[in-house]
C-alpha cells in the first residue's frame, strides 16, 4: 500500500520543515518537495498541516487483570482508540503474580495482545524472586526482545517489590542491558495509612489521595534512584505525579546519574479536589495511583518536562466501568486503580503544552513519541519521520476544535477524565504501518493489525558491559 | 560539698558574662559578680577562662557487647575520660538482640552503668517488633524516664529494622512522647556491596567506605525522615557523615518538619584517606560506620552545624582495641565498627570550630551541651549555667594548646582517631554535680558516682496527643 | 515602681517554668516561686497566664516623610499602640535624602522620637556616598550606639542604593562592626515594570504586585547576600515576602555565611488578591513594598521561620490613611507604600504560628523578641525575662479571644489588614521599664516615657576586626 | 568538488549508523550504504571511523584588540587550527568599544573576517547605549543576520554593561528575536577585589582567581536570568565556570525558564592551582575570566552537560602569547585575559568525556555542534549530517592518540593549556564545505575560503512577537 502526504509540514524532535511524505511497504520511503504520486497510491491532502511521528505511549494496561476484575479495554479496542488520536504504538506490561513463572506470563499477555490494531512491545514485571526469574529475564532480553523490567513498590500483600527483590532485578538488569522502571510508592506508608483511615471510618475516594501523599512517592524514587545508582545502572520513574518525585530525579540527574522520568497528562492538569466530589462515580473514576495532586505539583511537572529533566508522556491507560469502580463503594482500597486516556494524550498535551507556549513544536514530537523511542531502543524505527522509518504518522491540525468526552471517545470506557475539556489541535488521520487508519473522524483500526516490537538490549545510554 | 568558680567568664548558649559561679549539694546555688565564699567552700581560679555547661554526649557505647566482642571502655573508665575532656553527661544506648525482652535488656545496661563516673541517660533500641516490645515502650517510657528509642536500619541480618518495623515504632513513640532516633544507612545496599567487594577480594579495610557510600546513607536518612512526616512524629538522625545525609535533613526541616541532625567531629575532621593506610592497625582503627568521607562531605557537616540544620554534637564513642579490630584481619566486614573520642569532643570542636571563626563560644555550648539537652529533655537540668541547674561546669582556657594522643589520653583503648592533633583550648577543671573530678590534669573520678538520668517524655517540641 | 507577677509562667526562648517576677526600678529584680510583694506594689494576677519578653518590632517607621506625605502614626501613638499589643520596644530608621548629611538626618529623628512612649533604637540608611557619609558611618556607631545600618535596593531615582554603594557602605559596616541590612528588590526592574503597566494603562492597586514580581526581589537579596560574602560581613534582609528571597537566604546560610532573615506577618497571611480588591480604599490600604504574594510564598515564609532560616517578625508599621493612600487614585506608583501592625503583631503571631502547632511558646519569643535582641545587640536587656534585664514584660492569655479591626485598635490608621481577624491569645498587661502600661484593655502609654537604646557594635557573631 | 566517506559510522545527535556520505558542492548529497563513487570523487576511506558534524565553536575572538593588545590569532590562522581539530564554523564577537557606533565596529569585525578559512558567525556586543544602538540592532538583526547579542557585566569603567544597559539591550532583543548571551561576573565586585590584592601587594597572576571567586560569577548569572525572566527572553550564559553560575541556571530552568549554558573544556579539567605555578609565564598563561577553579566546580559542569541543563561547549579562544601577558607581570590586572584551545576541543571533551563514560558518542555531537547550531539557528545547514545540509564532516578515529602540545598545535600561540595531556580520539580528516581541510596531519587550510554565516531571528524556541 502506498500513501503520500502532500503538502504539509514535518515537525521532527530536531526539526521542521515543509515537505511531502511517501509511505510505502509500510515505512516511509521518501521526503521532499513536491513528490510525485505512485500509481495508485492513497492522497492525504496535509495542506496547513502537520505531519508529527505517531505517538508512543510507553504506559498502558490492557485487559490486564487488576484488583478483582479486567481492564475495560482490549488490545484492540484500546490500540484502535490510539490510533483515533494519532498514537501509533503503546508499550504496555506483562505483570506475573507472585510465584507464576515469568515465561507464562509472558506467553499469555503475547496471546492477548494478537488483536492489537497497532504496534506494541511489553514491559515485564519483576513481583518474585527466585532462580527461574533470574533465568527468565536472560530468555525475555535475548529471545523476546523485552528491555526494560518494571517494579512495583507499592501494593503490599501483592506485587510490592521490597528493597532486596529491587536489588536482585537491578542487578540482572545491568547485566543484560535492560533498563529497570519503577512505581514509586513507598508501600509500608500506604498501607498503613490505609488501615488507619479505614479505622477512622473514612471509607470513600476522599481517603484514596490521602492514603497516598506526595512525600510516600518521594521516597521510593528516591529510594530506586539510590539503588540504581549504587548498582550502577539507569533507571525510569513511571508516572511521576509530584514535585517530590521530580525533585528526586532532578537531583539525580544534577549529580550525573541517567535517570528518565515519564508524566500523565492527568497529573499536569487535574487536581485533588475530584476525589471530593460528592458523586462516588466521578470520584471514584479518578481513582488512580499515585493520585491526582494539588495544583503546586501540576508546575513541577511541567517545569520537569520543559527543562528535560522529565522525558516522556504517558497514559498508564487502564480503564475501569462504573460497576468496576463500584466494587470499592464502601472501602476505597477497592476501588480498582486506574484512569483511561490512550486517545487523549496528545491533545490534552498539544493545547495545554504547544497553544500554551510552554514547548515548542519539536519539543511536542520530543515528549510524545522521540523521547520513549530513544529510551525504550525503538529510534529510528519509530518516533521521527525518516526515510526507512515506520510509516507511523499522525497529521495534525493546529486549529481543530473539538470538545473530549466520554460520549464521542473511542475508548472502551463510560468515563473520561477530560470530560468536558475542550482542545485545540488534533488528528486528522493517523498512518500507521503506512496505512490510513484514522480519517477525518473515520476509524478503521484493523484487529490483529499491529505487531509485536522486539526491542534489543543496551541501548545507547547503557554502560557497556 | 561547695565549690566557687571565681573571676570567670561565663557562656551559656544565649549569652556571654562576667561572673562567679557558686556549687553547693550538686546545683548551681548563685551567679553574680563577687560572690562570697561559704566557710568550706573550694575555690577555683578562673580568671582570664571560660566557664561552661559541661558537654553532653549524647552518642555513646560504653562495654558494649558487639561483633563478636565487646566495647573496650566500661562506664566507668568511659566516664571518667569524658570528666577529663570536660564531659559531664552521657546518653548511651541500651540495644536489645532481636527476641531479647526490651525490659531485660534495659535492666541488664543499667547494672554495667553503676560503676559510672558521670551521670547518664539511655536510649533504647528497638530491634525487633511484638506485643511486648509494643508493651515494654510504655514501660521504659512512663517508669524509666528512657525518652528516645534508637533504630538501625543497617546491619542487616542482625539488628536491621525494616520499614515495616519502622513505622510501628515511630507510632508508639508518638503516642508515648518519645523520640525516634535513627542510624541512617540502607542495610541491604550496604550487604550487597559487602558481598560484591568481597567477592572481587578486596578484604581489607580499603573497602569498609567502598560498602558504604554517601548515597547509602542519604537514601536511608530520607526514607526514615518521610516515615517520621507521614507518621507526624519529629526524629532524629543520628552521626550525619554525608551532604546526602545532611541535604536530606535540611530538606524536610525546609518543608517545616521537625527533624535533628547529630554529628561527630570525626567526620568533620578526618577523611577516607585513612582507610588506605597500608598499617592494617591504623586502618582498621578508623573503621566505623558510617565510615570517614571525602572532604567535601566535611564542608557540608560544618555548614549544617553553622546555618542551625544540624543540632548535635556526640562522638558514637565505641572503643575497640587492635586485638579486637584483628578479627577482621582477613575480612573488613569482621572489623568491630567503632572509634572513640568521648575525651576529645570539646577540645576538638573548641579548636576547628571557634578557634577558626565558624563558631561563637555560644554556638559551641549550642552544639556540645544546650541543644542535646534540650532535644532530650534534660534542659535545664543540664545545658546551661543557671542558679538551680545540676553544678556540671567545664572550666575552660582558650588559651591551653596539647597534641592529643593515644599515649596520653585517659580513654581506655590504645588508638586515637586524632592521634597527634594539636589542638588550642582545653579544660581545666570540671566539675560534675558540684565537685571537682578533673583539675589541672588531675582525674579525681570516683565509680559509682554517676546518676542515671530519668528523662520525661512530652519535650516541649512535641506535638501534643 | 515595683510591680509583682504572680502566678504566671515564665516563657523564654529557652525554657518554660513557673515563677513569679518582680520588677523593681525598671529591671527584674526577681524570679521565683511565690516571691513576696515588697511594700507598695502593685500586684498582677497572672495565674494561668504566660509572662514573656516584651515583643521587639525591629522595623517601624513612625512619622516618616515619604511619597509626599508623613505616615500617620507618630512616635507617641505608634510606641502606644505597641504597648497595647504587647511591644515594648521599636526599632526605626532615620532616611536621609540623597545628599543630606547622615547627622543632620540622624539628630532629626531622635528629636521625632522624643515623644515615645516606649523604648527605640534605630536603623541609619545609607542613601548616598561621599566622605562625610563614611566618616558619619563611624560617629553613628561610636557616638551614638547605632550599630546597624539599612539600605533600599528599590526606589529608582529616589534612595536606591547600587552596587557600588552597596560594596562601600558594607565594608564600611564591618570595620565598624555595623550589621547591614537590605530591602532586597531589584529597584531597576521595578522601575521598568511600572513605566510598562503604566504605558499599558494598567494604572490601579492592581498593577502593584505585578510591577514587583518575586523574582525581583529574589535577585535582589541573593546580590546583596553575595555582595556581603564576598566583602566579609554578616547581613539582615528585612521584609522577606517571597519563596526567591527565603531561598536566596537559605542557600547562603547552607554554605555557612552568617545571613538573618525578617518576616512580616502580613506577607504570612495575606495573599496578593487584596489588589484586586474593587474598592480602591481596601486595594491602596494594602499597598507596600514587597507586595503581598501568592499563596506557595506563604508556607515558605513559615517554613524558614520554623526551621530557622528566618529569624524575625517585624511590622514594617508605616502607616497612611484613606487620604493619603488616595494620591495614587489615578497612579497606582504614588500610592504610598506601607501598612501598620505593631501592634498585632504577636497575637497574629500567636494565633496562626502557636494555636496552629507551627511554634512551640519558647520558639513564638525566640521570633518576637531573643532573636531581634540577639542580632541587633540589645540582648540580654531586651529579649529574656531574666534577673537584671529591663522590665518589659508582656503577660498573655492564651485562652482571650478578639477580632481585629481599624475600629477597635489603637494604632493612628483608618485602615487594617488584619480586618476581621478573630485571633485566640493576647496581651492582658504590658508593663514596659518596670510600669503597667496596659491593663485588661486599659492602654496607660505615658508621652515620652520612652528611652533611645544605644547598642553596642560589634555583636557576638560579628567577626573581630 | 566531490567527497565520498566510505565505510565509517555517521553519528548524529539522535542516533548512530554505518552509511557512506556523499558531498557534492558543498553540501551533503546522499547518505546510505555502499553509495557509488561520482566520476572524480576523492575517496576518503572511513574503515572503523566515526562522521560526526563537524564542530562549532560559539564562542571565539579571532584579532581582537583587548587590554592595549590583540589576540595573536586572525581569523586565518584560528579557523586553520579549527579545522586541524575537527571544527569547521565558529561564532565570533564584534565588540563596539563604548560610543563607537555598532555598525562601524561590526563593518571593521566582517572586514578582518574576510581571511578565515572556515565559516563564522558573529555575536554582537553591546556596551553602551542611545538610538542609535536601538536602531543598529534592528539593522544587524534584519539586514546581516545577527541574531544574539552579547553583554559583558565585568569590566568596570571598560565595557561593563550596568542593569540599565542590560534591560534596554534585553527588551530590544525580545522585539526583534534576538538571542541575549552574557558574561557573567559582578564588575563591581571584581573591581574592589582587585583594588584591595594590589593595595595588599598581591600582584602575581595568584591574585586572579582571588579577585574573581565563584560567587561574584553566580550572582551575577542569578542577576542576568532574572532579568531575562522579567523581559520574557531566553537568554545564554557563556563560559559557565562554577559551580554557582550552574547551579543559577538550573534553578531557573526548574522554573521553566528558557536558559542555555555553556562551558570551556578549560573549566571541565583544569583547576586554580595552575595561578600559584611559580614559573609566571605558566602562570599567566592560564589568566582568563572567569578563571580555571578548584576542582569541586568541575563536577557541577559535567554534571550540568549531562543532564542537559548546561548546553553548548566553547573555547573563548582568545590567544595571547608570553611577551603579551608580561603586560601584566607588575599587575595581575594588566595580564591580558585570555587562552586558546580552538584547535583542542573536540579532542579533549572525547577523551575525557566520551572514552570516561559520561557521554555516548550521540550526546558529544550534541554538545559539539548541534545544540550550538540550535539554538543560534545554524540548524540544520549546520550541525547534523543529513542530505541537504553544509558538507561539514569530521571523520574521527577513537583509537588515535595524541599529545596536546604548543609544539605541535596549529594555534598561533605560543602556550596551551592542555600542555603534555595525552588523549584517545581526533579526527584523521575534516571536510569543510565539501573539501578536505585536513588529512592525516596534513592541513589544507584555504585563506578566505570561509563564509559568513547570517542566522535568522526568531529561533523556534523564541517567543512569537
Amino acid at each position: 500500500m502506498t500513501v503520500l502526504l502532500k503538502g504539509g509540514t514535518v515537525v521532527n524532535a530536531d526539526q521542521t520543515f515543509r515537505a511531502d511524505v511517501l509511505c510505502q511497504n509500510g515505512v516511509i520511503s521518501a521526503i521532499g518537495p513536491d513528490l510525485e504520486a505512485p500509481a495508485g497510491a492513497e492522497l492525504i491532502d496535509a495542506g496547513g498541516q502537520l505531519l508529527m511521528p505517531g505517538g508512543i505511549d510507553p504506559h498502558t494496561h490492557m485487559e490486564m487483570p487488576f484488583m478483582g476484575t479486567v481492564t475495560s479495554e482490549d488490545f484492540y479496542t484500546g490500540t484502535a482508540a490510539a490510533l483515533a488520536g494519532g498514537t501509533t504504538s503503546i508499550i504496555d506490561f506483562v505483570i506475573p503474580d507472585p510465584k507464576q513463572p515469568l515465561m507464562e506470563a509472558y506467553n499469555l499477555w503475547r496471546e492477548r495482545a494478537q488483536k492489537a490494531a497497532a504496534d506494541y512491545a511489553f514491559h515485564v514485571a519483576i513481583t518474585w524472586w527466585d532462580d527461574s526469574v533470574h533465568r527468565d529475564m536472560e530468555t525475555l532480553v535475548k529471545e523476546h526482545g523485552v528491555a526494560s523490567f518494571k517494579h512495583f513498590m507499592a501494593y503490599k500483600n501483592a506485587i510490592m517489590a521490597d528493597d532486596e527483590l529491587l536489588v536482585q532485578s537491578f542487578t540482572r538488569a545491568l547485566e543484560l542491558g535492560a533498563l529497570p522502571t519503577v512505581h514509586a510508592e513507598n508501600g509500608e506508608l500506604v498501607f498503613r495509612l490505609q488501615r488507619e483511615l479505614l479505622k477512622k471510618g473514612i471509607t470513600g475516594p476522599e481517603a484514596h489521595p490521602l492514603s497516598r501523599p506526595p512525600e510516600v512517592e518521594g521516597e521510593a524514587a528516591n529510594r530506586a534512584i539510590t539503588i540504581a545508582k549504587v548498582i550502577g545502572v539507569p533507571i525510569y520513574v513511571v508516572h511521576v505525579s509530584s514535585r517530590d518525585a521530580a525533585e528526586a530525579i532532578e537531583r539525580a540527574r544534577s549529580a550525573g546519574q541517567r535517570v528518565f522520568g515519564e508524566v500523565l497528562p492527568g497529573h499536569l492538569l487535574i487536581d485533588d479536589s475530584v476525589y471530593r466530589d460528592k458523586d462516588f462515580v466521578r470520584a471514584a473514576g479518578h481513582v488512580m495511583s499515585p493520585p491526582f495532586r494539588s495544583k503546586e505539583h501540576q508546575a513541577a511537572l511541567w517545569h520537569g518536562l520543559q527543562s528535560g529533566q522529565l522525558h516522556t508522556t504517558a497514559t498508564d491507560h487502564c480503564c475501569f466501568c462504573a460497576p468496576q469502580k463500584a466494587l470499592g463503594r464502601d472501602d476505597f482500597t477497592k476501588i480498582p486503580n486506574g484512569c483511561g486516556g490512550v486517545e487523549d494524550r496528545l491533545a490534552v498535551l498539544w493545547h495545554h503544552g504547544v497553544n500554551s507556549g510552554r514547548f515548542t513544536p519539536n519539543e511536542f514530537v520530543r515528549i510524545t513519541s522521540a523521547n520513549a523511542a530513544q529510551i525504550f531502543n525503538l529510534y529510528p524505527r519509530k518516533g521521527v519521520i525518516a526515510v526507512g522509518s515506520d510509516a507511523d504518522i499522525v497529521v495534525w491540525d493546529p486549529t481543530a476544535t473539538r470538545t473530549l468526552s466520554a460520549k464521542t471517545h473511542h475508548q472502551n470506557v463510560d468515563f473520561n477524565i477530560f470530560e468536558g475539556m475542550t482542545v485545540t489541535g488534533g488528528a486528522t488521520h493517523t498512518v500507521s504501518q503506512g496505512k490510513v487508519m484514522w480519517a477525518d473522524g473515520d476509524l478503521r483500526a484493523e484487529r490483529g493489525a499491529g505487531r509485536y516490537l522486539p526491542r534489543p538490549a543496551f541501548p545507547s545510554y547503557f554502560p557497556a558491559q
